[in-house]
């Protein structure tokens, strides 16, 4: 054990907070993960800053609110003036490196107008925030998208694999009784074996990348986000785990029929959804769930392997890891397939942090109930390195390590906020409004949840008395004042987001004031007989 | 007459929306301006986002509010993600130039980040929000600050004007009675002429810049960016103008003795000082008033000269023409001096438009009380070049070419914004605040005039009873509603930031359902038999 010198920053796509056994699932057992919170801290109220891939990978990739870093949907570029987690590590002298899924789109027209040639280094890492894409594979590559240079389809052909697109026909596709390929995108095979022999399926393939990259490193430092596409559909595993869980290990969905009768306008629109619809029947959910029980049953067996060979390679005693997600998933749950929506199994994720610091020897095995945001990695990594100096201008996060290593006084924040702009959705045509009034708020403490709806009627939901958000106590006339506090926080914080991010706080303290000194006189009468504010400006002069 | 085939667009520094004879001044007579009013439209209520040079311009140059563009005091760089009116306006074939002031703090950090180099022409343009500086002069050059360069300084040592920065010791000094320079910086000599010719001063230095680089472009497009460093402080002018006007002609300061017995904490901090202390003084306004008055009429006679030469150039026929300022001045109004907050004599700014196509004859000589913003400048130039198309996720203001033009259907808006951050001021330090706290937000409608002061109570003033805004309604109860509806506006606004630059509405809405169309099936059940959403998914693709 020692001071941190590398990075893994683990994420899963669309693993719900609740499917771990060390977050409470009775039947899914994850041994290798529990096993890292048993070594690290295990925040259970941790929550993405959108319940979408694109703009909440944004924001751990940035420290920003999605209101300041603009990406609000999959396929919106990330602007070249947000500045990346690459930008704010690499000054560090680590190598910072991705291998998996970003979901970053880049800003072609910025990069354009700025003359950053795309195929240059710096271009390929102004595309990739800020990372070397060691590998980068997003994890969706329907024949119509697929690259013929894919690497993992290249992988798969060297396996012997046919076809032209692997990734789907035999990684993504089952088997029918003819020999037929049954695709994995239609929830009707996922119950099927992937037609993948498990060692060649994308999840145990990116651990390998990363442990090849690992070793490639040796002893130099290194931050490598590894990002896994699974338990995002297609929800189909090869076997042994497309069959390890029954269906009577399926836990019922969380909805009543209070929500659909009386549904808020753009939850209705949402559900009728194809997913939505799709979930909301048990025979869908029979099919599926196990399938996504199994894809994360082998993720934490990957954990596992992973883990040993840190262990052994000494990474354990010099690397900070983090295993987290990027969203969460329906799953049938309140009549919703997918994600997008603002309830709890979307917008909160696992977040266990292991900190092989000696100072962190206290924390460990702890489960920390502290309200953690995703935008908190950035200034947690930073402040391991001693780097978390005059940073807010741009960060909006806050440092995890006084957590970590027990000296954490008081709470770190009272509230979390999340964004959602469905203009992209067939729920915004629905409902018939414009691109630009397709969104929703939420600030969420540790008692209430608050959602504003553009357009339409604000929700709140009492989590302590009505843990499964059925009750909406968006128009109770008992909770008038709750919704009018909460309705003003969020109005506080939007007010306060980090705009100015050319110039850092500590910069303005410095500068307060300060005219005279440069020899800007302003409004004194003369150099011998004049009134001077009070106290004088020179006073405010560093 | 004919088709707008050039932009000239003008702007002073720090003059009053009321300080122009065709806008009521009683004493000050504008020909020149007021004649082009009588050939244009003279927009009567139009507001900067900012009553601050820096952040106003940057409004005035990007299109995009401040909480949208992010440089939110003088010396905050333009972020290099902002796009700029350059980047506009280029395409339609135009040379983009400055003669004068922009107040841009170039984004050294972005530019280093993304590899632009500062001295290259695209290094250059991002630093100057676009611009090729012709001639860049921000008018504010005490000895310490003063570039060796610095062209203004060179043409008047051309001249014969001595010492080492003749900015100073001629054009903004006085000479006392033994010949010994005055600091046109102090107040006490601002009755006096400045030491400089007439023909030298800044003023008419660059008009003349302006007709030679126009001289220069003969019959090829232009856009124009004109921009006087005047009526700004030093607050001096040479003969004849430093006593055209004489102390009876200064009009009383507006303020009442309760602004100052019980003022807002803001306003408070703000009239201690240094500036606000001395405009209080009767007698420093009789000795500044006619200096500001007669800078104010050189202005005048400068756009005479100006518009004089456009017209044997043929450029009255062809060009676009604005006249305005980045913000006003309170010259002891309310007990302040400078700008930075937010009554009227601070935000609300002359704005005339001169249109040269026939398709305006209809409203030649309008006075239109429409409601303007700064950021409508930029939509109104590229409606004029028929390029006002999908840039909605970019630009925050309107086209004033329907109003122009007489076929403006309805009220274009029906409230205008405007931010302050006051963080770099003394009055941050003593209000006791944060850099991040010293935030104000103002909307006004016809009627209202709401301000949100972060951390503070709430401002409200009737326009409409209480036009000199005397009367805080922030703690009347018979005013609880209308401040409640303000309130929740402002949140609407800032809600609604076009935040996402990246993609345009337009492609957000071709996008809208598309994933099945890429291969990207979510939540079906097979392909012969399944639940679509309804109307089915494909319907949304383009």
């Amino acid at each position: 054990m020692g001071q941190v010198r590398n990075i893994l920053f683990i994420m899963c796509d669309q693993l719900r907070w609740d499917y771990l056994s060390c977050n409470g699932h009775p039947h899914l057992d994850t041994p290798h993960i529990d096993g890292l919170a048993a070594k690290g801290v295990n925040f259970v109220n941790a929550f993405v800053q959108s319940p979408l891939c694109g703009p909440s990978r944004m924001s751990y990739l940035t420290g920003r609110y999605v209101h300041s870093h603009g990406a609000t949907w999959n396929g919106v570029p990330l602007s070249v003036g947000q500045t990346n987690i690459g930008d704010f590590m690499r000054p560090h002298g680590l190598r910072c490196a991705l291998v998996g899924k970003t979901h970053m789109e880049p800003d072609e027209e910025g990069m354009k107008r700025l003359g950053v040639d795309r195929m240059s280094a710096l271009g390929v890492l102004t595309s990739e925030c800020g990372l070397e894409p060691v590998e980068r594979d997003d994890g969706l590559w329907p024949d119509k998208l697929v690259d013929p240079n894919y690497a993992y389809n290249e992988y798969l052909k060297s396996k012997g694999y046919d076809g032209d697109n692997p990734w789907h026909d035999w990684a993504n596709a089952a088997e029918g009784p003819d020999g037929e390929i049954l695709s994995g995108w239609y929830l009707n095979s996922n119950h099927l074996p992937a037609r993948v022999k498990e060692e060649d399926s994308e999840t145990p393939y990116m651990t390998g990348r990363a442990i090849e990259f690992m070793e490639e490193q040796g002893d130099a430092p290194f931050l490598l986000h590894l990002s896994y596409i699974k338990p995002h559909w297609p929800y189909i595993v090869p076997a042994p785990y497309h069959d390890m869980y029954g269906t009577d290990q399926v836990l019922p969905p969380v909805r009543a029929e209070a929500e659909r009768d009386n549904a808020h306008p753009v939850l209705a629109a949402h559900m009728k959804h194809t997913e939505s619809l799709n979930f909301s029947m048990d025979d869908v959910r029979a099919n599926v769930m196990p399938a996504y029980m199994g894809l994360i049953k082998q993720i934490d067996d990957q954990m596992g392997r992973l883990f040993a060979w840190m262990e052994q390679a000494g990474r354990m005693d010099d690397t900070m890891i983090v295993f987290t997600s990027d969203h969460g998933d329906y799953l049938g749950d309140h009549w919703l397939g997918e994600k997008e929506m603002l309830h709890e199994c979307s917008i909160r994720v696992p977040m266990i942090v292991y900190d092989p610091d000696p100072a962190a020897d206290s924390t460990r095995g702890r489960r920390d109930e502290t309200l953690v945001e995703s935008l908190d990695m950035i200034p947690t990594f930073l402040d391991a390195f001693g780097g978390l100096v005059d940073k807010e201008h741009l960060l909006e996060g806050e440092s995890l390590l006084p957590a970590l290593r027990g000296r954490q006084d008081g709470a770190l924040r009272d509230a979390v906020f999340a964004e959602i702009d469905y203009a992209f959705k067939p729920a915004r045509v629905y409902a018939g409004r414009e691109p630009a009034e397709a969104r929703g708020y939420m600030i969420r403490t540790d008692r209430w949840k608050y959602l504003l709806w553009e357009g339409y009627r604000s929700q709140l939901f009492d989590l302590e008395n009505d843990p499964d958000e059925f009750d909406d106590l968006g128009e109770s006339a008992d909770h008038a004042d709750i919704r009018a506090e909460l309705h003003e926080r969020l109005f506080r914080w939007l007010r306060t987001r980090a705009t100015r991010i050319t110039i850092s706080e500590e910069a303005v303290r410095n500068r307060t004031g300060g005219a005279p000194k440069q020899g800007i006189i302003i409004g004194e009468w003369s150099p011998e007989e004049t009134i001077k504010g009070d106290p004088d400006p020179d006073y405010w002069v560093e």
